[in-house]
């Protein structure tokens, strides 16, 4: 399908439900996004749960967001449960604007949703040339080390960089599979490698549908669960949102708005050694490229290199739309 | 050996080779502090590397060390190559006086050396009631994903976090096995488990030696390795210091100073909800250890739990030093 035409589909779908205009567009456009990045968990596959939370009034689409500035570096924003993305994007925009003041910037934002992917954030500061970190919490799906039940989300970690060239941008679950891409594997009817989650029971499992009610492995055993704990802290129990489990899953949980977290931390990179900071990371990126390659590999790429491509790739392709997502949209629209 | 005559012995040989006394009860308080948390690659095994670079001049005993208030958040920090123990302790202590300050700090730290454990630092901002960021980069020990030879440094991740009880302590080197265990277990002539390292020629090996002069491996593949370069960027190309495989290696590069830095990012935890934090914190804790057990699991421990066990059982008893690092000692005390 054509992006325009898909955009243009997605925001009328969502003021349909009774988001305003500017969120539409906001959305619209974050889905897309994802889509571009094949992050395609994150795309328009979700489009659906977004619309049934509208609907269901655990979107606000007339939210009163108050962005509280501490002090010149620290700014609190209760998001009053609107859209994630929306939430996210006046989060990173206003961490950027401190970080330009005093060379570090610290946001919280609570009362937020699911924002789709932390990449999209950390892209729009490293744009404006600031060092970031993206934190956020999401419904339980890993089990702490030690216990045999899911309570921390996927909590990516997610790191960003100017580089002079394409951005560095580190943005990984610190589960060894994607929440996102079970719940689309499960939709579809597609298979999941083993090794990656566990069922109800305890058991490997290669069922979308089993993993999802199971447990998520973390990378790395106890270090993976360990990252994941403190990204709960940052952004559930440091924001004043929802954490240690009671991050609602918005597919499932109708039972009231998601009240998710999200940290945000920019660092402007010239505050210490000026514009050396931009010499010293083209050398970085150089002298780890000329390294010679391990077996099976022709170049060394940077995190967020591979991601770029593909968008680039994407970006002047259509969008291909399984059927049953796009029988999903038809649906919508016919709806109020 | 009795903690107190060894902490006295530690300091006279610092001394001895031209450390300042200052800087001698400093450095010798964190060697001991290792070996109570049984970090043992980090305690008395390391005295003799640090004397040796005294000797060479490459600690530098007399050092001027700079530092420089950006504004009420940011400090930068030129530590002018003295004992990396003492530049860290002025740095993240300049970072809890920000964060105090204005709720965030930001230090830079260039002109250092290894610094023991990030947990030592971390636990100190923890103790003024802070969370915390401790980074630091490490000589080479670790293959960029995609590459066969070592560049990044052990580069941990360190996150504190107050809990109104034992600090929450997150202290994780980015290799599957850190290499201050090798060194020891190089040493002493013990095996390490297999999966952890290659050879040189990239084939999997169980000896330390071999292990040390190849490749460590990254934890969770790409994701350990992408952490790693997340870490040499913000200790090393944001602070001006050594980066992408310069730093040199403390043991066997006498060619000149470390030039490692550290990056602290310090939050006071009541900047955005005040003292609901402790009270959701505590929340968060005692709802994961309340989680049903895994398999072979009695407790589920947070991060810092069982090393502050540890530490605590140590603290009633006398520390174990191995003869072959007793002998070290007996020489280092007898030459100048």
């Amino acid at each position: 399908m054509k992006k325009k035409f898909l955009l243009k589909k997605i925001i009328s779908i969502l003021k349909k439900k009774g988001l305003s205009k500017k969120h539409s567009k906001i959305s619209a456009n974050y889905l897309i996004e994802a889509e571009l990045f094949d992050a395609r968990s994150h795309g328009i596959t979700r489009l659906k749960m977004y619309c049934d939370r509208i609907k269901k009034g655990l979107i606000n689409t007339k939210p009163k967001i108050k962005v509280k500035n501490i002090n010149s570096s620290v700014s609190y924003i209760d998001a009053d449960n609107c859209i994630g993305f929306v939430a996210a994007e006046i989060g990173i925009d206003k961490a950027i604007q401190n970080a330009k003041k005093t060379g570090i910037g610290l946001v919280a934002v609570k009362k937020s949703g699911h924002y789709g992917l932390s990449r999209f954030y950390a892209e729009r500061a490293v744009k404006k040339k600031l060092i970031v970190f993206c934190f956020t919490n999401a419904p339980p799906a890993l089990a702490p080390f030690g216990s045999r039940k899911p309570l921390f989300g996927t909590n990516p970690i997610c790191f960003g960089s100017p580089t002079g060239k394409v951005p560095f941008i580190f943005d990984s679950s610190t589960t060894k599979i994607n929440r996102g891409i079970l719940r689309r594997a499960d939709k579809l009817g597609l298979k999941i490698p083993s090794g990656l989650a566990l069922n109800k029971k305890g058991l490997p499992t290669t069922i979308a549908r089993e993993a999802l009610l199971g447990t998520q492995l973390p990378i790395a055993g106890f270090k993976g669960s360990g990252l994941a704990w403190m990204i709960d802290i940052l952004s559930g129990v440091l924001t004043g949102s929802s954490h240690s489990g009671k991050t609602k899953d918005p597919f499932d949980d109708f039972s009231g708005p998601q009240n998710i977290g999200h940290l945000f931390i920019t660092i402007n990179p010239n505050i210490f050694s000026g514009n050396n900071f931009f010499k010293e990371i083209r050398k970085n990126i150089k002298r780890v490229k000329k390294l010679p390659k391990a077996k099976g590999f022709s170049s060394i790429l940077y995190p967020g290199e591979r991601k770029n491509k593909i968008y680039k790739k994407n970006m002047n392709k259509d969008i291909s739309i399984p059927r049953k997502i796009l029988k999903e949209m038809e649906v919508l629209d016919a709806n109020k």
